[in-house]
Parts: structure tokens; sequence; C-alpha cells
């Protein structure tokens, strides 16, 4: 008996029914604001994670030589596949490119909760606006896709702040400060203790005594006294540019998902602008659910026009525990409009009644493996189908088919040329005396 | 400037609507069969390939060995999968079984048109049953789908076969046969030459004039005379099997679309009774679009209490070709209901609109690019909004905005306080005079 791979998922009906009804809902709410699907290959170069992450990256990859001796890695995230399709067709894409499309991705580490080597993202983004309005309509479009799924400002927050305001306070202080180490400080201030956090920031450059002015400043989260502290044209452009994109959040109705913590940071060293991720407000679930923000440098170092972009890629896995705390997750069960229960030879009349029911956009099961009355009933109660209409020979002579209601086991008889006639989907109710 | 890999692709949003609208079509169809959504892994241990299929397999597949050292697999179709999701959970999941999913393949082989290293199939397969009503719901289920995409009986046929007919006739002759070699011969005969045919059957243990009555009995297609021929049971069931299936067919309303084609024989050794391919009517897609069959050993195979099966897989590419080939192909176009304009500080109304028209369901953009009108215009033609909404300061100061039919050009004001109002989806003609 062979087993799936560790981190890997079989997701059976149930769960599935309701995975896809999560996926549609944020895919649907996507798609009312313009952003188009596209589809993209599970499999790139490796070099392209290289270059944009450095070799160390491949540690966490799948990647390997395929038959043909070229270095190739399963896919861990889209923006640099999206990246790579924006330059090839450049010329031709008008600007604002908005795209989606949900799929797996795949990394190899720890396997925790929410977390897994195949890991499935919807993702979401903008190219070619500059402009505080689309990183606030990536707002807006996470907040609605958070809201259409049944959660409320009470369930979760998106933590927002600003890369050019971490950066340039690094660059006020009076050090010669690795950015990139320090910003990967404050992305894991939150999971690590001060001491530790200090260390850190003192690691990538800056003094122990500048290190708790940082985080001070930090945490004070007073916007004016980070202008003031650093002085520079930089900070107070950022700080202006985070203020603008929550304003236009409050004009698109979502201002009141958005928390202002500038100890929020990222991880991913691409982010230019805007970053954000998403909290569970209970602290139940511990992690960030998902995150994003603006990248305006990528397009351009993959060789394409300088192409400002933000974007957004909520994790199907973190959603679903966020979903179950907040008691908004679909019931994991299958439905079935119609079980089509045949006695004798009556198959051409159920086949011609299921035909004309599916025509109508039913879901309608019928036997095929020749069974009892008794062991289809019991099949058409698994599938939770609500109505089960029987066609047996015996009706059939007074030319009748049964109609059963599942839920409360009453049942009717209908004319069988009328059944299901001009309905789109009848039921007991409609043949009742 | 990085390319993708050869043999896989990236669909941008144009294709990309049309090749979703397909599969939405194709699993809609299975769904109102009652066939449920699961969700598979992209990779699989490669051993569970070579045990099916032996060592030989491996150099079509993406394998490699991941971080951990396992020896894994990048699936290449989706049967083994199933049949180990099955094996894990049989004593849970009540019978039959019947599952669907659309997701990529993967195989390292020779790129052609319609094939590609990337390739997306749906999935279709019963668990379960060996009755000729599990077969044909295949048969029907594909012809639907076929129907549903706008097919018709002048555009394709399933050529249906019978596997046990081949093997029990191979047994019949007075020779030492490779079954295996010879039914591969089989599945080749329509792409080669007789006499490599003849002589491929020679190789697998029939003698010249063997391996021409072999061929002639098969295109005679006479089923009577194969049954006198051989004089087994395996073969008279499995005429019978393959009338039956038919019958089934007829009275599923899809029997229009079967052919009896005893050369017929996929090329995957798991078949065990009915299989069938999907082809071109007119012969300009030249090789199958897509199979199925029956495999009712591959479960037991695989750990599991015997348990019959039967299912098919329709693949997108080759789909694609006749869909084109027959003028059914969608439209590879962008489709938007609403584009709202604004001009001046207008921003917070034209979002108000947006957010309720997006309500109730409506694929509507805004301006994030803060452009100029001409700009939004150009835009707004660019993704076919069918109404763009003018929302100007001079209008507001009226309390209007100015609604714009872009297929006809005309325009009209509305109240802005009644747009949408209670409307689901306002257009000109909700408004003009």
């Amino acid at each position: 008996m062979y087993d799936h791979l560790k981190g890997f998922r079989d997701f059976y009906p149930g769960e599935m029914s309701a995975r896809r009804e999560t996926i549609d809902t944020v895919e649907a709410t996507a798609e009312r604001y313009g952003f188009r699907e596209i589809g993209t290959p599970a499999l790139e170069r490796t070099q392209m994670y290289v270059d944009k992450s450095g070799e160390e990256i491949v540690e966490e990859l799948y990647a390997f030589q395929d038959k043909g001796g070229r270095d190739v890695t399963l896919t861990p995230e889209l923006t640099p596949t999206v990246a790579r399709m924006v330059v090839a067709k450049s010329q031709e894409l008008s600007k604002p490119i908005k795209w989606m499309s949900t799929r797996p991705f795949w990394r190899y580490e720890q396997v925790q909760q929410g977390r897994f080597r195949e890991f499935y993202q919807t993702n979401v983004d903008i190219f070619g606006s500059a402009e505080p309005e689309a990183d606030a309509e990536i707002l807006a479009f996470a907040a609605d896709a958070m809201t259409n799924l049944g959660l409320t400002a009470d369930d979760f927050e998106f933590r927002v702040s600003h890369r050019d305001i971490l950066g340039g306070l690094l660059e006020a202080f009076d050090a010669d400060v690795d950015t990139r180490d320090a910003i990967r400080a404050v992305d894991k201030s939150a999971k690590i203790d001060r001491e530790e956090y200090l260390a850190l920031l003192t690691d990538a450059g800056l003094t122990w005594s500048q290190a708790e002015q940082f985080d001070d400043l930090l945490k004070s989260e007073d916007l004016d006294a980070l202008v003031d502290f650093a002085g520079t044209e930089r900070v107070e452009a950022a700080v202006t540019n985070l203020q603008n994109v929550l304003a236009v959040a409050e004009e698109f109705g979502v201002r009141e998902y958005c928390t202002l913590s500038l100890e929020t940071a990222r991880g991913l060293d691409y982010y230019t602008g805007v970053v954000f991720e998403c909290f569970d407000s209970t602290g139940e679930v511990s992690r960030a659910v998902f995150g994003g923000g603006r990248y305006d440098d990528l397009i351009e170092s993959f060789g394409g026009q300088p192409t400002p972009a933000v974007g957004v890629a909520p994790g199907h896995a973190p959603l679903q525990l966020l979903c179950q705390r907040a008691g908004v997750w679909p019931e994991e069960a299958l439905s079935t409009d119609y079980y089509l229960l045949t006695v004798g030879d009556t198959r051409d009349v159920a086949a011609r009644i299921a035909r004309e029911l599916r025509a109508t956009g039913n879901v309608v099961e019928t036997d095929v493996a020749d069974r009892s009355f008794g062991a289809q009933m019991g099949y058409a109660d698994g599938i939770n189908a609500e109505t089960v209409v029987i066609v047996g020979e015996q009706d059939l002579a007074n030319d009748e088919v049964t109609v059963k209601d599942m839920a409360t086991g009453e049942q009717t008889t209908a004319p069988v040329d009328d059944f299901p006639g001009d309905r789109d989907a009848p039921t007991y109710d409609d043949f009742a005396e």
C-alpha cells in the first residue's frame, strides 16, 4: 500500500467541497475587481530563483535536473513567474495589468500546523500603477474576500507597514547597516524575545543603543516623530504614501480592517513600499494568515521596463485555520439534488428523467451498480440526496413515479410524463396533495 | 530576460478565459452526474510508477530525489494516485465512488501539436461497479461534456473496443503470444502501415498468417464471427459485455456518438474491459483527443480489495484543437460589466458605486493609476467594458453620473443617489429618455 509524501495532502470529496467553496469565493471576489485569471507552469528554471534570492534559496526548493540537463525548480511562489510573464509581453499588455490565479506551490520545509510542502495560494497582483489606489485596491480585494467568506472585523486585521519607512529610518542612523538583515530581524521580532531581536539588529550593524532607539521608534507608531527623527525626504515620502494608501482604503470601505504596525516587515526581499500581513484578531491562529505588498523593482530586475507592482497571496491552509477558528468554514459534506432509484427494468425512464434534470443544472445520481432498493436508498442517504425519485415497474404501470423528500421522509406520486415537465427542480411539494 | 521551459505554457488572460470556460463546462457536466471533486498531490513516490509500469517508465517522467533522499516523480497521470487514495480509505468510502478533478500532469516527452510536457486533464472515474451501467455512464458523461461544449455528432466519435476481446482472441491462436506486446501493436496500428503492424504482431508471438487472420478478424468487426472463431467463454463474455455497455449507452442517450472499433486498444497496460478513444470525425485532429476504459485489477494490485473501476480523462490541449477545428472554441477575450471613470476628486462616489455593483456580482474596474479621461476610456475599451459610468465633478454638482453604453456610444445621465439603486445591473437603457 502506498502513502502520500510527507507535507503533501490528499483531499477527499467532503473536505474538497469546503475548500472549493472557499477558493471560489476568493476568486469570485478578485474577478469582480477585474482581476483576470492567468495560467502558469509548475516548473521554472532554478536560475530565476537564485538570481532573485541567492544560491542559498535552493536548499528550500524542490530543485532538480530534468532529463535534458536543465536545472529546474517546482515553483515556490508565483511572483517571479508573473514578473517573467509581464516582461515577455510588456509591449502588448495594456496597463494596469490585473492578474489572479489559484494553484499549488512547493517548498521543502518543516511541516507544521497550516504549513505544508505543497500549499495552495490565490495570487492577486496589479502591475503598472505606483498610485496609492493600487495598494488600496489590493487591501480592498483582500478585505472583501475575507468578509465574503463570512469573517468580520472582529476576526482579522491587516497590519500595515512600509518598507521605505523601515529602510529610511535605518539609513538615518550613524551606522553601516545591512538593511536586508535588519528588515529580516524586524520580520522576526514578534516571534523572538527583545534581547534576541536587538542582538539581530546589532548583527545588522546598529549599536545596542541604536537598536533600542529603532525599536522604540517603531513601537511608538508616531509617524510624525519618525519623520522628525529621520529628517530625510525618503522617510517623509514613505510616511505620506502610507497615509495616502490608508486614506484611499477608507474611501474603498476597508480602512476598519487596517492597523498601522511598523513592526510588520514581510520576510521577502523584493518588497519596496507598503507591506501588510493578515492576522487572526484573537491570536488563536498564531502566525500571519497571509501577506502582501508593493514590489516596484522586480520587473526591472527581470529585464523589463520599470513597472511598479503590488500584490497579495492568500494561502488556503492558514485561511482554513482562520475560518475554522471563526466558525465560518463551510460544511464538509456532499450535496446532491436527486437520486433516481430504479426498481426492475426501468432504466430507460430513469435515464430520461436524469437527463432532463441535469439539463437544468441539477446534480443527479442514478444506479450504476445494479443494486437493491435498500442499497440504493442507503447510498442516496449517504450522498445527502434532497429528493429521491423512485422509478418502479409497478408505478410505471400507472404512469407514475414516486417522489420522496429525504429530509421529512414524506413521499407522493407524480405523473411520469410530467416529471420534471417544465420544472427546473421539482420537489415533493410540487406534487403533494 | 527569462523564458518558460520547453513544453510548458504561460496562459495570458484572453486564452485563459477560453480555457476556463471549457474546463468549467467539462467539470459542471461531471458534477451534474454526481462526480465529486478531489484534490491530489503533484508529487508521488517514483516506486508507485515503477511497480505499475516497469523501470523503463522512469525515462519519460520528471523523476528526481528530494532533499530528504526520497525518489519522487511529478505525477504523469492521475490513475495511480486515485487508486492509492481509494485503497487508503476503502473502508470508509461508500461505493460506487465517483470522483473528478482537473489539474496539470507532467511527462518528459517530445513536444508536438496539442502535446506538451505540462498538460491539463479532467479525470473522471467510478470505483466499485463492474456493471455496464458504469461504463455507459462514463461514456455518457464524456459525450455530454462534448455536446455541452457545442460539439455535435458530426464533430466527434467514440471508438469503442474491449480489451478482453483482443486478449481472448490472441489466446485462441495456437501460439505463445505476449498479449501486452500484441495489444500495444494494435494500439499503434492506425499510425503505421500494415506490413509494420503485422511484423509487430509476429514479434509478439503470432505467425505471419495468424497475424493476418487476427487483423482480418478485428477489421471485420463481426462480433458473432469473433465468438465463433475463439470458441471461448472469455471472448463470449467480453462480446456480451461490450454489447450491454452499448445498449445502456443507447438508454443514456449517447449511443449515436459510439462506433464499434476493435482496432482501438489504448496504450496503457492496466485496462481490462471496455476501452474507448475520442476522435475528430473529420480527421483534421489526427490523434485521439482523449480516451478511457475499464481497469478492474489496478486497485487490487495497489493492495486494496478487488474493486472494479472505469474512467476517462479528457485532455484540455487536444480538446482545444478539436473545439477550434469545429469553430466552438470560446472567444479569447476579456469581459467587463462596468468601468467607473473618475474625473477630478470623485473617488469616494465611484468607490461607493463600484462596491454596490460588485455586491450584485458584476465585474467592475475603476481607476487605480490616476489617469486622464482619455486614458481611462481607452483602458475601458481594452477590457471590453459594456458600460462606462463617468463620475465627474460637474455631474456630481447636479447629483448625476453619466452612463455610457460602449457598444452604441450612447450616453445619458442618472441620479447619483439612484445608481445603481435597487438594480442588479443597470444599463444605459434604464436611464435613457
